[in-house]
Order: C-alpha cells, then structure tokens, then sequence
C-alpha cells in the first residue's frame, strides 16, 4: 500500500472525570504525540460523559469522518465503565464475552480471583481484534478504524507499542522550533507575512513565561523538510533584523 | 430569576499546539471545576484546529445545545489568533475595533509601544461585552452566552473571577469522594448495586496508584446532598462488609 499524504484521526474522551474537572486528561497529548510520529495528525478531540446514547452518536459520527478513532476510558470491571457495550452497538455488533480475552485474563488471576467483576472486562464487541495490556492484563480492542484503549495513562501507555503496526500512517510531520526573547506583537506582522508566503506550512506562535522571563516559540510543522526550512530562513532572516535574542533552536 | 434544576456548559479549546500533543491543556479543568463551583456541568469538551470554518461550525453548535460555550486560545496577536474573526462570523456580526477594547490597551502600553500586533487584539464582533484582563491587559469578550478567554493558563485563571455575575447556575454540584485500598473488580458488583438503587446519582469509580499502592477512589455527585447522604451510608455499609480499608474520605 502506497502511504496517503494525509492520514488523520480523532481522540475520544470518555468519562464524567474529565468534564467534573476532578481528573486531568494526559492522554490527548501521548496519542497525538505518538501518532505525529507515525505521520497521522489528529484532527478533533471529543470528551463525553459516560451516556451510551452519545458514545453510540459520536463514534459513528467520528470514525466516518476520520482514518482512525481512538477512545479512552470506559472499559473496566465498573458500572460506569460503558464503552465496549457503546462500541458493540454503534457497529451493530453483538456484545459478548471474547474467548481469547476471557483465556488471557483466566490465566492472568489466581484460581478463583477470576470473579465477575473482572469477567466484564472480557465482555466486548463479538469477534473485536485484541490489544494486549503488558501491564495489567485486561485487553483493550479494534473494531474497523475504531481502537479503545483504557484510561489510566500509565497502561495506555504501555499498550500503545503494540499497535505501531495497525496504523498505516502517512508521511511523518515533521516540525522546527525557535524560541525568542521576544512577545508575539513584536514578531506577529512579520510571521503573518511568513505565513502568506508558505501557505500550505502551519505555523503556530506560542507565548512561554519560564524562569521568570516571557518568550514565545515559533512552531513550524510540514510532512515537508524543505519547506520547513524555507520557512525557517525567512523566520531567522526577520529575527535577526529585528535583533531579538534566540533562547533555543 | 429563578435556578434552573440543570444547567450545563461546553469548552471548545481552539489550537492546534493542542492536537499535535506539543502543549498540554489544563483549561478544561480549570473551567470545569470553576463552573461546578457556580452548578454548571460541563457536557462536553472539544477541541479543534485554528481554521475558520470548523470553529465558525462548532460554535454555532454548541451555543445552540449548550446553556453556555467556553472558548479558549486564539485571541491573542499573531495570524494564528482568528477567534475574534470566527466568532463574528459564527454571530453573523462585523468583526472590526472595538473603541473600549482599544482604550484599555492604548492606555496599558508605553506610547508608541500600542502597534498594529497589538491593536490586532482590540478587533472583535462589534459590541462584544468585555471580559477584563488583570495580567496582561488584553481583553476577553462574550456574546451571548459564548464566552471567550486566552489560552495561557495563569491569564485565563486571572479573567475567570470577574465573570461570576454574568453566570447563572443551578444548584451547586456537590461531590463525596470514598478511597479505598482495594481494586476495582472487588467492589465493581456491590456498586452497581448502589447505583440501580440511586439511578439520579452519579457514581464514578477510579482507580490510583499512589504512594506504590493500588485504591480506588468512589466519586459520589449530585446536586442533592441528602441523595449524597443515602448513597454514602450504602457504600459504606458493603465497604465494611467486604472487610476493605478506607483510605481517605
């Protein structure tokens, strides 16, 4: 298969924790992370509370819309852990235990630890491809475009690794930072010219307080290197007529 | 006026230091738990990329189902900041300089320091309200009931206090918390139970890693402390049951 010049995804939140303000996300920023590195740019990000009706919507909506989908949170041995039912029923499949789910967690407790509780965790999307958890045994799944992951950021992490090869990704963003002493007025007519001028370049301009002096950071991302660096020669090329001290490149 | 049984908020982080991972958001939850405080729940968070007609579309979306929308990031100087000019397009209104946004900043830098970058942040939807800036003099602005704030963090922070009056809530959220040394799956069927017999209540369960030891924390919320009381007295009773350890309460 030839790679797409553009392959993008969206991130699923799931969980009331988010939008309570009582826990705060990190797995936007490891899956974006980790997807910019196979050459997928994420597009949206949705957090939903645990309601089946607009899990079932959003994910349908989402996975037509975009090359992958990746939810988070929802699918331990809790109550409120809802979203491998979701998934079943926004593909219309039936949800059921998964045998090689049910035989890895079977053999990942002592005898007689394998309770109910932690048999739902084997409950899915009948026939869902398995995503191994090297940390905590419980399974996530792949349906289609569609990868569900769990929440705690720690096993999330670790369950990444072995989806690198379900991903067909397109070139890999890659992306060139300056830092400067400087504010954003100061530089902002002199980006946005830089910017008419490398219209298919995204350029982003961030402010930055650290140690105690402010600074912005000028982050230029293209799949292409020789357009990073014509962006970067006009850049450094205003910078140095405007004497503004460079922190970091 | 009288309080609304529930009244319920969207965040829409607009940025795309977001999406690439490169930045860590913190907004949401900073917004989240502000609102909570004043008896909003969040329904929903998004976050999507700095282009025009996606923020134009979500926002019109979301001011339609939601009582009030959040917006965060794309206010400030530089080509990247095209909020203000969404907004006034999502509201059908001019986008142009607005006379008291510009006295504020004409008066808060030195003379001749007020340049084009900087006067770039007094264009907005024509007669948007003001949301005032104590840190760093740029305002934010509402229309209706979106309300539009920074994206750096401490700025944002600083801008919240001042709209308290300007929102209406419910009944304060009230949450307990119940942590626990045990796991999930050994509590995952008693506490279904307590939720089918509370079904207004909600009920969250999540686990932690603190300290080298596994718990799990019980999150009780409602607007309806006597409904909290009567959850609380169910959990605690089949906690003592089970024999299991409380950590915090």
């Amino acid at each position: 298969m030839s790679k797409k010049a553009k392959v993008n995804a969206a991130i699923l939140i799931i969980g009331n924790e988010i939008l309570s303000g009582r826990t705060q996300d990190t797995n936007t920023s490891t899956i974006a992370t980790w997807l910019n590195s196979l050459g997928v740019l994420v597009g949206e990000v949705r957090v939903v509370p645990d309601i089946e009706k607009i899990i079932v919507e959003t994910v349908n909506l989402l996975r037509k819309n975009f090359d992958y989908v990746f939810t988070t949170g929802g699918i331990g041995p809790t109550h409120d852990d809802i979203t491998a039912a979701s998934i079943s029923k926004a593909f219309g499949i039936k949800y059921e235990i998964h045998e090689e789910a049910f035989k890895i967690l079977e053999a990942y407790y002592k005898p007689g630890d394998f309770n109910k509780g932690r048999q739902k965790m084997t409950w899915m999307p009948s026939k869902a491809n398995l995503i191994l958890n090297p940390t905590s045994g419980a399974p996530g799944f792949y349906i289609e475009n569609v990868f569900c992951l769990p929440g705690v950021p720690s096993i999330l992490k670790s369950m990444l690794g072995g989806l690198k090869e379900k991903i067909l990704g397109g070139e890999p963003i890659k992306s060139l930072t300056i830092s400067l002493r400087t504010v954003e007025s100061e530089i902002a007519n002199s980006l946005t010219k830089v910017q008419d001028d490398n219209k298919d370049v995204e350029i982003g301009s961030y402010p930055f307080f650290h140690a105690g002096k402010l600074g912005v950071s000028i982050v230029v991302r293209s799949e292409d290197q020789k357009k990073i660096d014509k962006c970067s020669l006009q850049i450094l090329k205003f910078i140095k007529e405007k004497k503004i001290e460079i922190v970091e490149r």
